[in-house]
């Protein structure tokens, strides 16, 4: 089967970057957008033609395959993993970012099989920089292979995260108080991409140490997990335990000893599961 | 005098451009750092490299300016504006980003007379976005003119702030205290380049409608605000007042509105000015 597998990730690299080149010339025009649960949580004509363009093109090479699609979970399709090879697709990571141009956008394409990341592509479209991982063998930037930094000592760390689109009084003190421990460790600093794809990306490529979050959707973590765990990272959940890509939480390191570190900080809660039937 | 400040603006364009050669250099070797204030305040060897180079070619050219740059103040030189024709430089803003190569690196220079800036450049040396501005005449990236975002719904606005690098916990607790003020607005987002220079770029470029910090020094900001204002936007202290470049307090928006709406939200306090005699 594993040349099958390469056979889909080289159509999913091909894939995102059409769809990249979608996302940079819609840059260009307007971008006319609507609400979707809060005025935070965009989502726009752009994301929906994306994760079409991509679930056709798939459709028509590999016609058994399974989606989970931002777009599609939205419309009312299925968010259950199972053991069927499944893209995993976020046509737009960093919608927010999008909607104002700020330079870090993504297309975020993940493949499971047996519940497992098989693959992983991340393309940050407007910095022209495609990460991809593949299961066993490495992660890679523009065909470079990508290293987590050897950074050990917490104090000497980045650590990414963001405030999420939830204004929920309760999650916000949550996620504020977890920040404020974390940044008074104390670290080197708090950055935020404003996308999760590329926060694990830049994991994976050193620039942070860390990146933390409760909130996420697995459409935005899946290509990013493997491409962490790939670059020599490790990925667990935020109370410590093993990660879970339903549970929309997730702390991705350079080290154990990183990841452990920030989880003491983290004032961790449990919004509903993606795969949670009665959510929507 | 126009032309001797056209001549002097040249001159820094063609010296932030030699020093971001300089910082991307180094970002090749060994990142080798010592420590300052604290551990969240890193200055490295190049950052002391590329003051000087910038400073050796001013002073070759214009023997009679005078400085203030943030390596010769760290010194013991003096801080203080006068009417004399000043350059005001940090070599590289966003040190710690450049510590761990996050992407946003900027060298910036500014150029003051009559204690007021007659041009801007910040040079974005891993974006290899060169940004200048002189007063009355435009902002420009890469020569293509910049317009400040025309949004004035803070609803709809991004807004970018620092935690800044202070770990004082009543500074601390200001700087949450106004972070989750703006947040819960609510904004459409929050985010930070981790340099006050390329923040202020993304308010001149459209991409973040507001940036407020308190904290930064008159070499973070002296370039950046002629930037921000002659694309079209409005500077002003965080209290609503003027913005005082010695003052350690900004803020920098698209418009009036959306200033005015940031600064109801901040817990203001003043840290030491930069001019302050007994500073050090």
């Amino acid at each position: 089967m594993a040349d099958v597998w390469q056979t889909a990730m080289d159509h999913a690299v091909g894939a995102a970057r059409r769809a990249g080149q979608v996302v940079r010339e819609a840059l260009q025009d307007d971008r006319k957008v609507m609400t979707k649960s809060s005025s935070v949580d965009l989502v726009t004509q752009t994301d929906q033609k994306v994760e079409q363009l991509i679930i056709q093109s798939v459709k028509e090479k590999f016609p058994t395959h399974r989606f989970i699609g931002e777009e599609s979970v939205a419309a009312g399709e299925s968010c259950v993993l199972t053991d069927a090879p499944t893209w995993i697709i976020d046509p737009i990571d960093g919608t927010t970012n999008f909607v104002h141009a700020f330079p870090f956008v993504a297309v975020s394409i993940g493949f499971s099989v047996n519940k497992q990341v098989e693959f992983g592509v991340v393309f940050s479209c407007l910095e022209d920089k495609m990460f991809t991982a593949r299961r066993g063998k490495g992660a890679f930037c523009n065909g470079e292979p990508l290293q987590v930094s050897d950074q050990e000592d917490i104090k000497q760390s980045i650590i990414a995260t963001e405030f999420g689109s939830s204004r929920d009084p309760d999650a916000v003190d949550r996620i504020f108080s977890s920040l404020r421990n974390v940044l008074c460790i104390p670290v080197h600093g708090v950055r935020g991409a404003g996308t999760a794809a590329i926060n694990m990306c830049l994991v994976a490529s050193g620039c942070v140490e860390a990146y933390y979050e409760i909130g996420i959707h697995v459409w935005d973590i899946a290509a990013g997990s493997l491409i962490v765990s790939e670059a020599g990272g490790v990925l667990m959940d935020v109370d410590g335990g093993p990660l879970d890509l339903m549970s929309r939480r997730i702390v991705a390191a350079n080290s154990r000893t990183i990841a452990e570190r920030i989880v003491r900080e983290i004032d961790a809660f449990g919004p509903p599961r993606d795969d949670e039937p009665l959510r929507r």
